[in-house]
């Protein structure tokens, strides 16, 4: 152990990359930094990989906590679960009233729930941190989504600012991390960040298969790629989507994105953002398409099987005017991002009222707008839309609408020239029904409540008067007024 | 009390409708039935209205297990949740080794799973038991799907059958109801069976949606219903749907379907089906998009601020040959309610598996084609081709996908039509892009893989070696191979 006992300002938990990359971050930016592993080998390795960073290093869990000023500041980087609860419950015994615990690992939003309730009876502050990033992000600058008590806050906000990605702003850098509320907030909207960024991987790939099917090579549509990165999808993903698809495999010469198996891999909050839509009652039926998919490609015995028996066109899109219709996928590809993000911040929103959190969605879109995986142009726009105006659903935004009104043509063209050439297009279609249904005066709905009332006497409401009735299809059809649903 | 004590050969728990319909079945059948709520004034009222049934009514718990023939056999019939636990455990101090209880509520099936667990170590029986049919059903002979040990269903189960629906055969009638499998099989069953039951009715509701942008009023679309239900289409909801279409209100004297609130409700089960496909990662996104629309559908406030945002084409459908247009539909529905089945059949197969259970899709499909509300023609196609086939997938059944094959143009023109429309069509889009997506001899999960190799060193596998691989993105850009992926 360092002889800087007890001058550490921040200790952080956990050796692995994502730790000690955001270990070298805070030291970076001049804080004296602890750090701890389980297995002292991990540690020992990171501070003979980085001695610049002149971390303290503690062998025991005891020496650690020591080594950090109080009150301790406290960030677990270890796989999330069961790691976590054992990494807590270590944690819990060695320290005082006022100490703050991080954790910054992909925590269910509940699981941060229940440990920052049990926290609380210890009077210990717990911080539930989304960070996005990866490693890189970890390291330079990643977008962090920190929640938990606002007390918290006011020890741990200034570092976790100083240490997040930046974007240059009228005064100054502005730090991509905010607060976000209390408890599970961050982990929340780190989780539908994730979700969002499912969707766009998806809308991305049904571009690249609309222009792979109208004939381009992998190289003609990273140049494609790569002009939309220069206009309104200006945007991360955008721009490694034309670095992978430029990228030659050595071995044969082919496209690398030829040669790569096409079952997509998953690894869990893509799945608990559409989950927790349906517990809640959100429609996000995009981001569903989106997970769907990947489960889909990873389905080999199903595909095997309806590959030999399944039959129609071959997604060839024959295509007259080539520039015409790579701009059609532009605006289909925008638009359906953009209906991703309704999506998934209508879900932060109804979320907020559900867990009483005081959410600021123009901040949450503010923060993404550098160091994580969805960073885009467009996420200025939607922050300063949010904050612009009180917006129920970012599909009202004057812009967002005024470009939906412009370019929903142009979707349409896509969704059905990809529908009669046999491309599948989960998310564009789905996208663009939910445009659809939520700007429907009437919707089927009615007759789903005519039907329910048939068949289970559920009762329906009227539109022209109060209280709930029931046609008595069983009898001679009569409609009575019904005293309760069941 | 009854002076026929420890006579009673099953015993039914809950008055509500759904337990005294279900208790005059069984008394219709012959059976003498026991009967007891919580309440005594609920049984009192069954009593009264139905002495023709001659119940063996007890004012306790321990009268009414003291009035069963041993081993006992106990219906409970509860509103599911707390309620099914209370009486649970009401019960088990009361009953005796070999004792059978049958929850016929619609339990989630995990709790089926840790309730026949609990039971089990009692030495008493617990079989979940899925109930479809309604309050009509219960009485008249509803579609039973139970799980538990097969030991159980020696006791219960040709009294169960007994109380079924029956479906004429070959060698008479054949009861819908047979033996699942193990512990929450049941349960299981019955919710897929309601997620197929909301897809079923989400894609009613476009192919109504179309016919009246084609403008054909309630009336007509109803003759188109009632046209269709003579053909494949052959179904409960079908049927149902031309009744309703067909029904006017009287106050107004417009069609009832138009004075109906466009707000559908929804009581759990869809949403449970679709985030257990999410849990064992099976693609069933048209059984989402069913759920989601029924949740976009009653969201007031979002309706509200899109319907004054957002623009797009009104709904109307221009068409030049009405037949040619209502049999398209007529195929699209077809084709799409195929899917439905596909995909939750699929998860049937796929969590026997994970959760240990031996079942007989075909037997599943074959149950369902009387009592309960997906009841349709199509599962005797269903039934039959799982029972001649190994089937992966029910797309690869030999008449199905000749039948998906012709179709699928149709279903095409359909779906392009509606998009350029702005008829919302969530269903009928998604299910149409699983047909593509999973006939595709490669998917855009190739180009997903690479992004996160990129972002996230996620790796990705060769279609040409063994082995994972990671392309050194931030570096020099040649592949090194993986030792594991994280």
């Amino acid at each position: 152990m360092s002889e800087k006992t007890s001058s550490a300002q921040i200790g952080v938990v956990g050796m692995a990359v994502m730790g000690s990359n955001l270990a070298r971050n805070f030291a970076n930016h001049g804080y004296r930094t602890a750090i701890f592993n389980r297995t002292w080998a991990k540690t020992e390795a990171v501070l003979t990989a980085h001695p610049e960073a002149h971390f303290i290093a503690s062998q025991t869990v005891e020496e650690f906590v020591d080594s950090l000023e109080k009150p301790r500041r406290i960030i677990i980087m270890v796989k999330a679960g069961a790691g976590t609860d054992a990494t807590i419950d270590t944690l819990i015994p060695l320290l005082e009233p006022g100490d703050i615990v991080v954790d910054g690992g992909n925590a269910f939003f509940q699981d941060t729930r229940r440990r920052e309730e049990k926290l609380r009876a210890h009077d210990l502050h717990f911080v539930g941190a989304g960070i996005s990033g990866g490693e890189t992000g970890a390291l330079e600058g990643p977008s962090i989504m920190p929640g938990g008590s606002e007390h918290s806050y006011t020890y741990v906000g200034s570092m976790l600012e100083d240490i997040s990605a930046k974007v240059p702003g009228p005064n100054g850098d502005e730090p991509c991390c905010t607060y976000i509320g209390t408890d599970g907030s961050g982990h929340f909207v780190k989780m539908v960040h994730n979700g969002i960024e499912y969707a766009d991987m998806q809308f991305i790939g049904e571009a690249y298969d609309l222009l792979a099917g109208a004939g381009l090579s992998a190289a003609e549509a990273a140049d494609v790629f790569a002009e939309w990165n220069t206009g309104d999808l200006d945007s991360f993903l955008i721009e490694i989507t034309s670095e992978v698809l430029r990228q030659t495999d050595a071995r044969t010469g082919k496209p690398l994105v030829d040669v790569i198996v096409d079952a997509a891999g998953m690894k869990g909050t893509g799945t608990w953002t559409v989950q927790e839509s349906l517990t809640l009652g959100v429609p996000a039926a995009s981001i569903a398409e989106a997970v769907f998919a990947r489960a889909a490609s990873s389905s080999p015995e199903l595909r095997k099987a309806a590959r030999s028996a399944l039959e129609g066109p071959d997604g060839t899109v024959t295509v007259e005017d080539r520039a015409a219709f790579v701009e059609d996928v532009r605006q289909a590809l925008w638009c359906a991002k953009v209906i991703a993000y309704a999506q998934g911040l209508h879900l932060i929103k109804v979320a907020a009222v559900e867990y009483g959190w005081d959410i600021d969605v123009a901040a949450c879109a503010r923060i993404w707008r550098a160091g994580c995986i969805i960073r885009a142009k467009l996420l200025d726009r939607i922050s300063n839309e949010y904050a612009a105006n009180d917006l129920e659903t970012l599909l009202e935004a004057p812009s967002i609408k005024a470009m939906l009104a412009e370019a929903n043509p142009s979707w349409r063209r896509v969704v059905a020239r990809a529908t009669e050439a046999g491309v599948p297009i989960p998310g564009f279609s789905s996208a663009l029904s939910y445009y659809d249904l939520v700007r429907a005066e009437r919707t089927n709905a009615a007759l789903t409540q005519g039907l329910r009332d048939f068949f289970g006497s559920h009762t329906y409401r009227r539109i022209d008067t109060e209280g709930t009735f029931h046609t008595v299809w069983s009898g001679d059809r009569s409609e009575v007024e019904a005293v309760d649903t069941h």
